[in-house]
């Protein structure tokens, strides 16, 4: 009986899973650095704590089941309604600003595609707390201090930067109605990967008419904050975004990473629960889906029971990242090899060399034998294909210690190697 | 709105987190020293690939739910079945011995009980290839190395070593047919939980003659090798069974790990795939579940469609362990703190803040500042509960560096302090 993997799921052998575990290692190394703290939750939750404000675009791609009571669970799509209820239920007693990361593994009940799979991992980062753009301008700053890190330069990427409030000014001064508002931002969220007539037609069936959907492309389409600011309503709330948005811009140049970063009114992001700024991360040459997304959401706590608080962050998947970074040529090579690889050279040695590598181990070196007993060259090349290091010859009266690289050996009394391998 | 975690399953705030990272850090190095290869798995798989051999304890266990073709999925509740599958894909092209290891998330759709979760983690270790019991004792060194490497001694745990083949010719040697050897080889699994007058009537229950239990309990009371020789039949495989128990425990004695193994043919193993040794890890004062546990399966691959191939393995969760390492005093306790955390003693001086912790970051230093403009002692002692090792005063002249610990502090140029910090 043959039983294939799920398609849209990955098998990760031995190469592919250092590859893997070089990306989070870096994803936790940046976090870390950046003062953000890692906490996990459960892969699978209450039905209702990912339908309540996420929107329709995740309820949809959730893996749902029972439990043996009956209640409705799913497999997390997200991390960030988890987020939020961890945040509540603890609330009063965590010191504030909480600077947060997490690498979960996450599933999506959908057709998988190029850059997007039922079962990926992705790094979120976020801050909870403060509601200025300073908290923003961090989670910004620690994806491109990520970018950087692993070898991709401000050629490679770019972090597109826009503004939900805004977006919603620009329909509302139009005349869009509060009701059709989410549906009107679900068709601007498309609008960079359709054509015009396409995104008119769709524009139309979310009830918008010519005038706004003309109203929406002229203000996406302003290539600083001056010129959004002049098509938008002079109105304070509008203001005080246009100050957010000022604010962010001028955090990134001082921190040192403004080449990344540049306005893109067209970003508005899918999901329901952003409030404020948005941003997605692309690769330079436009080729691929988006690296990383995220924005403040000022009401997700609120809406799962907890305070308004402010709170902002993003999500970066493991998928087009590792397509990126293969075809920038920046994945890492080769495997990790051993510290030494021990053989019997002579008879009845075995039991020595089992010893010898037993003890190895223990004191945290790599140390590997072969399971076969055969003949000194057989297991030097055994010792070559482990990538050993060193390779220890055991003898009955001495050891003999090679130097892989160099081909240096010396001669030792086995209790002396022992003493100081 | 508020909604509660699922039952039996953990959110990981940052203090759970370090306690979970520091357990897998360690169950890697340790994997990794001994000459294991990492690889993962999808979470989840075809139901068919957990039914087919795991037998009806995994398969009542697992999380199932169907993909949008309506085909059946679940949740994996051990990785066995995945690792098989994986193998059996390459077996051609990968060098034997495989030695692998993973860190699996796994899913029970189970009451949760003390020490046993809906959601947890479990180090697999598994050698693929040898049949001979060296790959076993592998095995076994690898999670005594680890149980060592986090300060257990042989005072604290266990593994007690029992056989399959030998508790199954103890059972038909008394006249136990064939198709009665899985449920009664579960029933002879629970024996150490339940007293004498409960096991014999579960036995009977099995089908089990009160002489076959009595010669059941007979072959299990043995305590060493010798007297299980004595009263089993005298076949072939019997002693082949028989070398295989002695030819481990003279290898784990080789290995250094002899005072934390024993003799106990108590140990059945409740999944139906084992073939071969099989042992448990338990802690000495025995008020706790198993530890880890695993054994020789050489039918799994086959019965997935690859060739008949020897194999050996264990796992061992995070849940029991974690509850013994607590009691036992070993966790470790505080957290990380920073590197730097920069404060601006003056006014008009908070960009200049975050350009130097923007360049702390970059180059690898954990750097944290505050995003309060407030006075310099308040920001001390923010300073204080990050954890601080060193605190950068910025200042318009100069920055003057202060050594936390000693309190030592010099003044020196931002020039200066960025060129080597």
């Amino acid at each position: 009986m043959k039983i294939r993997p799920v398609k849209g799921t990955r098998d990760f052998y031995p190469d592919d899973m250092r590859v893997r575990n070089w990306i989070v290692d870096a994803w936790r190394r940046v976090s870390l650095r950046n003062g953000f703290e890692e906490y996990d939750a459960p892969i699978f939750e209450y039905l209702d704590l990912f339908t309540v404000k996420s929107g329709e675009e995740i309820a949809e791609q959730l893996f749902r089941f029972a439990d043996r009571g009956g209640r409705d669970l799913a497999i997390r799509a997200e991390i960030t309604p988890s987020l939020a209820r961890m945040v509540n239920a603890r609330i009063h007693s965590l010191p504030r600003p909480i600077k947060w990361f997490s690498v979960p593994r996450l599933c999506r009940a959908e057709k998988p595609q190029r850059g997007r799979l039922r079962e990926f991992f992705q790094w979120n980062v976020d801050v909870i707390g403060p509601a200025e753009s300073l908290a923003d301008a961090e989670c910004i700053f620690t994806a491109v201090d990520f970018l950087r890190e692993v070898g991709l330069t401000s050629d490679d990427v770019c972090v597109r930067i826009g503004s939900r409030p805004l977006t919603v000014a620009a329909l509302s001064g139009a005349g869009l109605s509060a009701d059709r508002m989410d549906a009107a931002l679900a068709v601007l969220d498309k609008r960079p990967k359709v054509d015009d007539e396409e995104f008119r037609r769709l524009g139309q069936a979310a009830g918008l008419s010519a005038g706004q959907v003309e109203a929406a492309c002229r203000f996406q389409d302003c290539a600083d904050v001056d010129a959004a600011a002049a098509v938008l309503p002079d109105r304070p709330d509008v203001r005080s975004a246009l100050d957010d948005l000022r604010s962010l811009l001028g955090l990134l140049e001082t921190m040192g990473v403004g080449p990344y970063c540049r306005l893109d009114l067209r970003v508005v992001r899918g999901l329901a629960y952003y409030t404020g700024l948005v941003y997605e991360v692309f690769d330079a040459a436009d080729e691929l889906r988006a690296i990383a997304g995220g924005g403040r959401y000022d009401n997700l706590l609120e809406v799962l029971g907890g305070p308004r608080v402010g709170a902002t962050g993003f999500g970066m998947g493991d998928v087009v990242l590792g397509i990126l970074l293969q075809e920038k040529g920046k994945l890492p090579s080769a495997a990790g090899g051993v510290d030494f690889f021990v053989i019997d050279d002579g008879e009845g040695l075995f039991d020595r060399v089992i010893g010898v590598v037993a003890q190895l181990r223990s004191r945290g070196f790599a140390a590997e034998y072969s399971y076969k007993r055969s003949a000194v060259g057989k297991q030097m090349k055994e010792a070559n294909r482990r990538g050993a290091r060193r390779v220890v010859l055991v003898r009955p009266e001495a050891v003999t210690v090679k130097e892989m690289a160099s081909g240096r050996q010396v001669v030792r009394s086995l209790a002396d190697f022992l003493a100081e391998p």
